[in-house]
């Protein structure tokens, strides 16, 4: 059985007006340390201890852009830890959990994700993520 | 000065028909640790890694009942370990951060918290936390 071993992040959407990352590096002292695109959006990590503030700042149409016009920035989804998200997800599927992704696809930093219907913690979006150490002959920045 | 040394929770407020930290034990076994009551509310506290989900629950008038109220159940806020909240927020109050509170308050599970108006980080609702070691002669259960 596969299991949670933490939180990965916390995930705080925004328009292109928010400047929340150079906030907490200048007042909190919490720098990014990766910057990442995806559809509609850019993602910016901040770590801070073993986990990470991501913010979500909505540069075109997509989830992002509809979380913030429907309930301005705030924040979007936590984002917790597994150690086999295939396993995981399998497990969840034979309990009629109802899952936003079937199977894991790639998420930032070389992670594999997938997300879980908000309706199945009340209203919590919750992210499982892995971290998929780097494969022969490939190097990460 | 002052740092920030980790993520200590990321907070979900919901209303009494909700049972997400029963979920979170049910299908992600992660498991409520402990459990306190605020004004207007129960708290409940999920430990994930060195992080915790915190659950708060409005059972009366406050904070999170208006918060619920007005945008149904969904994250409220992140909580940052500091390693020292009164000269943490003395460096703030320096810059001219506009604070929630002033002076550092007993938060749960014996520690001691304060938070910063979220207009300060663009809408995200941030408090420091910091962790109190037992006095001489108390013990913690």
């Amino acid at each position: 059985m596969a299991n949670v071993t933490g939180l990965h992040h916390v995930a705080f959407a925004h328009d292109a007006a928010g400047d929340t990352h150079q906030r907490l590096a200048e007042l909190l002292g919490i720098h990014v340390i990766h910057v990442e695109e995806g559809e509609g959006f850019v993602e910016r990590m901040t770590p801070v201890g073993r986990c990470h503030i991501q913010t979500l700042e909505a540069t075109g149409p997509g989830v992002i852009k509809r979380f913030v016009d429907r309930r301005g920035p705030g924040l979007h989804h936590v984002a917790l830890e597994v150690d086999d998200i295939q396993d995981f997800l399998e497990s969840l599927r034979r309990e009629g959990v109802q899952l936003l992704d079937e199977k894991p696809r790639p998420g930032g930093m070389g992670t594999e994700i997938a997300f879980i219907h908000p309706s199945v913690f009340g209203g919590l979006l919750v992210e499982l993520v892995q971290q998929i150490p780097p494969r022969d002959g490939e190097k990460h920045p």
